[in-house]
């Protein structure tokens, strides 16, 4: 039986979300087989349904959309079920990180309600929490692609991309603690370090390269074709989200920006730090991640200073013209696609307009 | 090469420990290749070395201990040499585990210097610092076994035990959160649960299946019979550590008890509660998991009303005669030795005298 390769946006998502209760009582299976007293249980079907669904889920349903472009017509309805298992699983991983990040940093809110730790009686249970949610991926690995022979690659995968995911948290967590800012640990290289290892490697090469996997995909070269666009396509994602932290319509983006007063390691105060005069970077010493709005001010009079909307307009532009040639040069002999990049490409441009 | 089966347990202690500098530069190794920044490289570098060696290595030596007797003097430099990297896997699920639980738990210390968590400038980066320990297990078996045939059962087995480990961790720190004492959710039948998931499946059954995988043991029914006996054998182990926690010799198990003014889901205190007249169970219920000298006094009071010590000499010597039993059982043509469960049990049984 062969899928239609063309579906709706909101049937592919209805699609997609029908998965999760599957999922979710598969693991619920799991645990019930081990006669887990009932409050555990619970607890644990409430981490889940309040962690795993609820986000955007663009990670999750490119591996359905990358799987379509890879498969064409030949798509069946049993591929579109695996790739989006393979979608929830890395929704699971997200909920991992996700659960543990907010703990570290103390944060409030997620996806408009108050992070999960923050929930009467739990607190620090919630590393606990994060940990089980992480071994629910391996759980629905093996039950639904342990017969295929791709599966070995896949475990491999996903403890591959947690690990890199971990050090780019790591560096993260170390050079922009919340409590203790010290611009001198900041630079450009260490910011293009935590965002390709934080976020570029699972949400965006990861996806990509699972599909890869269900659709056959075994040369090394491909892979790696597929990591050298994604990680700086992942990148750059970053960069523009950071960007419209300072720069954006709250209105558009949803929220309102706080990575000054948070002493986030952003692209943008990496940019001033490498352009500043020895009193602007004055100002940037006393007033950056501090909780209040008038040294955010002043922090934002100096990226005016500096002109870092034209500096964003001048990287945006190269990057978009470097990815662009990447994607031009790939060798589609090995298994994967120009359109796979393109379409990544259109949903992140097109995100500034 | 075949190698010594016997072997001074100094000079087996020497042997282990001469693998852990070679595992742990294998991690860095890793981290170097990625041009991690210098400051996040000598932070994963100090997690590794404070926490995952240092502990009484029992877990990590069973590997070894139990391939010799398993392969006899058929076994190689290389044999050993890979049953001691899998008994630092367990050396480094441990950490992973212990770290986050020192934090869960908000302890002070742990062997014999202050929990990671507690050093300078760590705190809830200890959670990420736990997550890079995790991972660095499924570094080391790729590096390893990739090749061997049991490689992927020793990916699965790592996954189950850690979510065997987190479904304890999980009932035990919603069944007896420190702050916050309802012996009502105390039973014998929870407190069974969390000492097996918590502590017995990657204390005892990991250690074992590891080296059985490495002596070409296929038969899953070699798995279930060590399973039924390890499983026991580690319930035994934590009540015994639960009983000296309260009536053994500081001088002795080298620390003071510290379970009953902690709220523990102690097997004392649940065998306390199946025995208890109303009025005992309401000083049990004023004076249990309050943190002073004189509440715990109360609470040792009626431990000795209700003669625990008896209670516990005779779970003991029926759990002896039961285990016993289930060993004389144990069908060695699957693949399985008595003598294995033999050694655990003189090691185990040994303790209390
Ligand atoms: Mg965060
Ligand atoms: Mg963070
Ligand atoms: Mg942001
Ligand atoms: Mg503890
Ligand atoms: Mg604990
Ligand atoms: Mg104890």
């Amino acid at each position: 039986m062969t899928a239609d390769a063309k579906v709706s946006k909101q049937q592919a998502l209805n699609d997609f979300n029908a998965v999760y209760p599957i999922l979710r009582d598969e693991m619920l299976a799991e645990v019930k087989k081990y006669n887990m007293p009932e409050n555990a249980y619970n607890w644990f079907k409430e981490s889940m349904d309040y962690n795993v669904p609820g986000g955007k889920l663009n990670r999750g349903l490119s591996v359905v959309d990358t799987l379509r472009i890879l498969k064409g017509s030949s798509i069946t309805e049993d591929d579109l079920f695996k790739a989006r298992i393979l979608g929830w699983a890395v929704e699971w991983l997200q909920a991992f990180f996700l659960v543990a990040d907010d703990l570290m940093d103390q944060s409030v809110t997620r996806r408009g309600q108050p992070c999960w730790f923050r929930r009467e009686g739990i607190n620090l249970v919630a590393i606990n929490d994060s940990f089980l949610l992480e071994s629910c991926i391996y759980i629905m690995l093996k039950k639904h692609f342990k017969a295929e022979s791709y599966y070995v690659d896949l475990l491999e995968l996903f403890h591959e991309v947690s690990f890199q995911t971990e050090l780019g948290q790591l560096l993260d967590l170390i050079t922009a603690p919340e409590d203790d800012v010290d611009l001198n640990r900041f630079s450009p290289a260490k910011h293009q370090f935590i965002v390709i290892f934080k976020t570029a490697y699972y949400s965006f090469y990861l996806p990509v390269a699972m599909a890869m996997m269900m659709a056959g995909v075994k040369d090394e070269a491909a892979y790696n074709q597929a990591r050298e666009i994604l990680l700086p396509l992942g990148e750059y994602f970053q960069v523009q989200d950071d960007y419209l932290d300072c720069y954006g319509d709250p209105a558009f983006i949803g929220k309102i920006g706080t990575d000054i007063q948070d002493n986030k390691c952003s692209w943008l105060i990496n940019q001033a730090l490498v352009k500043v005069t020895p009193e602007q970077r004055k100002v940037l010493d006393e007033h950056y991640g501090k909780r209040n709005a008038e040294s955010e001010a002043k922090v934002k009079e100096i990226y005016k200073e500096l002109d870092l909307e034209s500096v964003y307009r001048v990287y945006e532009d190269q990057s978009h013209k470097h990815i662009s040639s990447l994607i031009e040069q790939v060798d589609e002999s090995k298994g994967v696609k120009r359109q796979v990049f393109y379409e990544f490409m259109n949903k992140i441009y097109k995100r500034t307009k």
